[in-house]
């Protein structure tokens, strides 16, 4: 059997649903299942690695790119550009690795319509005292910073019905199982799937 | 959070693909997974019992049923009817369970058409060599039968298409975790999850 080319996941949700936490678990379990690899043009931090936690472009170079079409999408931040680069992400699905995009609501919908595939998901908090609770328990935010992350919250989750799936994190756990679920599911839609029952009528 | 109404899987498939196998299989790892129980006029077999194997009832009470429009779908197979009790695999979608009803390519769609809802999904062999394989080794069947079977499985995969998902029997094992795997990414689909969305914007 032929391989199939893998699934995007385009995924989104406010800050704080824990939308790293459920990559984080879901990816360990399933090494076919890798998250893209963003460019930017800010300087490596610590231990940063180029190809690892980013690809480190000059400003020019990155420009030159975003000239060439050569970005999913991209945005400026703080003066540093950030990018997630289109070849990168279709070398990975053409070998057949499932990849997961971490997008903003503004940006997937966008990037499902300029490659006309993609799995959009949202990950969304229990509930909204929950989001609260796991913002303030972070402890990396001021409390105008959270009031700000809460309004964003509200924003993004009316987004969310524009999306194919909506996972609940509850626990991590669960929720890295149910996007495991999807992208297996999504593998045998059968658009994916009418190949092999072509070669069966043949 | 509120339990969620139960996932209706609408599974069709030629014979010998392996349907009722990997039911088993899923339902065997999943408690919350039950297959629909069939009513039918025929006689109790062996140590068949009354609501487990069969809900058996004699043909006065089943043209009955048929008028009051109690079955989902119903057939006349050598003089006995079979049908899948309405009222039934309702009471187990409303109660959280997910159901498994196996059925024809001719009745697949009518019922999700019926209903307005429910996951259509095909099962097939991974080959016509393999599926004819399974045929002959059964030993169940004559030549003939399994020259008429293998002419109907065609038949049945050029409605594969209409499905909402293609299961590919290759190993048992794949093909029920490919099952468990749709019925959880179904239960994450954007629409069975918009309640929890909206009380968070309230």
């Amino acid at each position: 059997m032929k391989k199939q080319r893998g699934q995007l996941i385009i995924l989104s949700g406010p800050s704080g649903a824990g939308k790293g936490t459920v990559c984080q678990a879901a990816t360990a379990h399933n090494p076919n299942l890798k998250i893209s690899i963003s460019a930017t043009t800010r300087a490596p931090r610590g231990a940063e690695r180029d190809g690892v936690e980013y690809f480190f472009l000059d400003k020019a170079d990155f420009e030159k790119k975003i000239e060439e079409n050569a970005f999913l999408e991209y945005a400026k931040v703080h003066d540093h550009y950030y990018g997630t680069p289109k070849a990168h992400v279709l070398q990975m699905l053409d070998e057949g690795t499932d990849v997961i995009l971490e997008i903003d609501v503004q940006g997937a919908a966008q990037i499902k319509e300029k490659l006309g595939f993609g799995v959009l998901i949202f990950i969304a908090p229990p509930s909204i005292e929950v989001l609260k609770k796991r913002l303030v328990n972070r402890k990396t935010d001021s409390d105008a910073q959270i009031q700000l992350r809460m309004k964003n919250a509200l924003t993004e989750l009316k987004q969310a019905e524009h999306y194919d799936y909506v996972i609940v994190n509850d626990t991590v756990d669960q929720a890295a199982a149910d996007l495991e679920a999807i992208i297996r599911a999504e593998r045998c839609r059968t658009q994916n799937n009418l190949e092999i029952i072509e070669e069966m009528l043949m």
